[in-house]
């Protein structure tokens, strides 16, 4: 059985009654396929001084430095993600603190969650998604090698904060403009 | 053109390749629906001493009373979606000051991002999605009748942190074990 290219389905893009979005419609059954952002979710993850840091074995951004992040999957707090993605691509069991930032990228309709952890035992390794994994001191983190910016922004602002039990998460550095800490 | 019902494509449940979770795969082209965790936008909203609530005029629960919220759109921002939420519903302008909470709700796969704001000026009305819209004193607050638990937590946790600019949002009440504000 071939139903052929998706294209050839017929959906059409309305705006649904009582709706202010348009969204594909089914044509002969009148499904609406919403789509919504998507939650990455992550952790700052700390042994005494140092970050742990994977270097990414799949693309996006293949051979760049990450904090361990992922997409969040149904049936699962935000929180219980960062840590699953820890252990998936860190091999490391961490217990979660204080939530560093909400950063909101728009343009690929993500929204990343990063949240301050502390591993709860100094072993680590590198899961399936990494070549390899490693803890770093503050001033030996190879910035230039950073896989994505919101790992950029919660390091900078895990460090900022590191301090801190009582803190508003950050926004995306251009965003943050409300907030006190 | 008539496909059919949505049961007869060939799709199976099974765990790709390189993947930790069983997705729906085409058995035609190998095209994975990824299906994640949806985030509710919204915002305990105030005029002076005075919440702002609206009466819903949709399902599910018509007829209960919610502060503004729905699900956030793509292309915008966690409070952008929830400003755009109060406005649609409550046809009232808000500034956002912090973030309250992130309720997770695994059970249907919803992450409830709720936020502070104050209105910009006194004026509201009841949007297309509201029977009708009002401000409520703290002990006018019609506890029986709000729609859905997130909005309880919310309004508690706004009462609880009204007067702090510094603190960590709140999880679920049951969850609410790691923070300290």
């Amino acid at each position: 059985m071939n139903n052929g290219p998706i294209a050839s389905y017929p959906f059409a893009r309305e705006v649904p009654d009582g709706d202010t979005h348009e969204r594909h419609v089914c044509g002969d059954c009148g499904w609406i396929n919403y789509v919504n952002p998507k939650i990455v979710v992550g952790a700052v993850c700390t042994w005494e001084d140092k970050i742990l840091l994977c270097k990414r074995a799949i693309e996006p951004r293949h051979g760049y430095w990450t904090v361990p992040a992922g997409f969040m999957e149904e049936g699962e707090s935000t929180a219980e993600g960062a840590a699953r993605e820890t252990l998936e691509e860190a091999c490391a069991n961490i217990e979660i603190d204080a939530l560093i930032g909400i950063y909101n990228i728009p343009r690929i309709s993500q929204v990343h969650m990063m949240y301050r952890a502390k591993m709860t035992s100094p072993e680590f390794g590198a899961g399936e998604e990494s070549l390899e994994v490693d803890l770093y001191a503050w001033d030996e983190i190879p910035w230039n090698e950073i896989a994505f910016p919101s790992g950029v922004w919660a390091l900078k602002h895990y460090y900022e904060t590191k301090e801190l039990t009582a803190f508003q998460p950050f926004d995306n550095p251009e965003l943050d403009r409300h907030r006190t800490r």
